[in-house]
């Protein structure tokens, strides 16, 4: 099996050393290569996502990625800042289910900013569509406006599209995972105002006909952030567009106040998958033995899983993750009083004794 | 002075009442005339917002809007359902600023979702703008897919857009909102992966230069959706797009879990303006006398002070308001132990009471 290690920027080295020391203690034989992406990337090769990366990406059964970007570049063109190459690796690989669980670990209830009764036992499974949308539709770009009260006026335009079978793809896919879990499915669209969510809406209702035992609703996206915030445990798992994907996962990861504990994954038709923790690349702390390596080591759990079909090896990562946690190991970011506070390198080390 | 009255369907007239009764007391010489609209409106017409709505609408100074919606209208086909007249009167009265307060009152902390010290004085002014982006952007439908992967296939698609103008008007706006309280704002894009939205940022920055007193910050609109839930306090006064402004100013109202509390303005450049409540026609409640009326009188608070320039009426008007929560009068949404329950009417007229 032929993984891809994309370490990336910021804490993306120093996590992706964790996740790998776990990997390689699993027993199992991997080969793995070792790549550069984003501002590294940049800095090596001058593009975020050059080739040599993106054909050894292709390649892999599965592509462990830590975080990219990083202050220092911040002033490029937008088509080679760091974060062009998650854009690029998503499109260029067909990665169009994106999966990003929103899980509260009972031993972390304290971190979170909600009341505790709100979010205690939360466990979201939000399933974003991710090549499509505005995201990647065409045309875009800044013009003269063509028509209308700013006619001749410079304008800014994308274009929000999805065509039936990018629809029916991700809707299959997140109605099979509510299968596994409550078989309760909301899709969120704006059916209310967008022509192309609408069309989604009509869509998602004909598939569910194919899964008489998922229950299925409909939510605006707009009321879909409010439920988020009033009452997250309503929702079991959650399927929408790339760009309100993008605004809800986030919402809901922040509801566990432990982003640094959320994986994610993101697959193709085949089961080929980018795994990658839903922090960022928090340039602000890089190099400090601060970073919390546990989504960093979850996105590995879920690649052994998912594009790897180890369902054993991921539970005993998971299990470990959880281990380190009763043990009262924390990183800053999850530290309270009456914990133990440890480095990066500790807790993966940490994870890596209780797999033993 | 001229005033439309659109008391709307679900709790609109109910609420509406106890508003009017608030406003016969100021003391003021008002005309006003009552149409219907939404739901009520294509019952007596048959269209959300009738010519004569609207012309009712278009002469008046200002607009006391109540709340449009109900189960009964959901099967209507899209453009005669009655949401449409909201997005109508917003676009033939070009309503292009939307002012949303997110206020959590110190005596209601206990209704948030959040934990107190996150939200505690909480005092967030989203601008929204209101009368572009990919709301009203043409071309939109279903059409068959033109190019790419999906070509020939069916496909739903929509237009962003933003002319220099619209960005231009909404960010001065939001600029002398921001010098008018702590002189800090936010703007709200996705600048990484929107052609739009760049050209927002860009915009934006330059108008900037008129207002050097006001410190500016861009966010990304998913790092605004998390800081919303983690920080919710950093932010003052936030400027946005529609799509965007729609998703964030409905999560900033749940944070104070009291969105019965939450007024709204929508002007256009003449300071003509819509007010109305942030919260919806509530159907399943309408007719129960149990709908809080205090978003509608607080509407109406924010009409006097930005369309009729009657600040000092509109201070009256908000410290009744804040004279009936000290009472500890709730209408059931914010009631909690230790306080009396009471209907709207009983609500309004304390109201009424406390403004004597
Ligand atoms: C970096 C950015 C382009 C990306 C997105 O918007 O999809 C990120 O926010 C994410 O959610 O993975
Ligand atoms: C009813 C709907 C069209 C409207 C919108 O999306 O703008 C509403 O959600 C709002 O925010 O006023």
């Amino acid at each position: 099996m032929k993984i891809a290690i994309l370490p990336g920027d910021g804490i993306g080295p120093e996590i992706m050393n964790q996740a790998v020391k776990v990997m390689n203690a699993l027993g199992e034989k991997f080969e793995t290569e070792t790549v550069p992406v984003g501002g590294a990337a940049y800095a090596a090769h001058g593009h975020p996502l050059p080739e040599s990366t993106l054909k050894v990406a292709k390649e892999a059964d599965a592509i462990l990625f830590g975080a990219v970007g990083d202050f220092k570049y911040d002033n490029l063109e937008r088509s080679l800042r760091p974060e062009q190459a998650i854009l690029g690796l998503r499109k260029h690989l067909s990665l169009f289910a994106n999966f990003r669980p929103a899980i509260l670990y009972p031993e972390l209830a304290g971190a979170s900013s909600l009341k505790p009764e709100i979010v205690s036992g939360l466990d979201i499974m939000i399933v974003r569509e991710l090549t499509g949308d505005i995201y990647f539709g065409q045309p875009r770009g800044v013009r003269e406006c063509p028509d209308g009260a700013f006619k001749g006026e410079r304008e800014g335009f994308d274009t929000m599209r999805y065509a039936e079978p990018e629809i029916r793809r991700i809707a299959h896919v997140a109605f099979q995972a509510a299968q596994k879990r409550s078989k309760r499915l909301t899709s969120v669209d704006k059916a209310n105002v967008l022509e192309t969510f609408q069309f989604w809406r009509d869509i998602v209702t004909d598939v569910h006909k194919e899964y008489p035992d998922v229950e299925l609703d409909h939510m605006y996206v707009d009321n879909a952030a409010m439920q988020l915030v009033r009452a997250p445990k309503k929702f079991d798992v959650v399927v929408t567009g790339n760009m309100f994907g993008d605004i809800l996962s986030d919402a809901a990861a922040m509801l566990t106040g432990s982003i640094g504990m959320l994986p994610s994954a993101s697959l193709n038709a085949k089961n080929q998958g980018l795994y990658e923790p839903s922090h960022g690349s928090a340039p602000d702390i890089a190099g400090k033995d601060m970073a919390n390596p546990l989504a960093q080591i979850l996105s590995l759990a879920m690649m052994l899983r998912y594009s790897l079909n180890k369902a054993e090896q991921a539970d005993r990562v998971e299990a470990a993750v959880k281990a380190v946690l009763k043990q009262g190991l924390r990183t800053p970011d999850i530290y309270e009083a009456g914990t133990t506070k440890v480095g990066t390198t500790q807790m993966g080390d940490a994870v890596l004794k209780a797999l033993a």
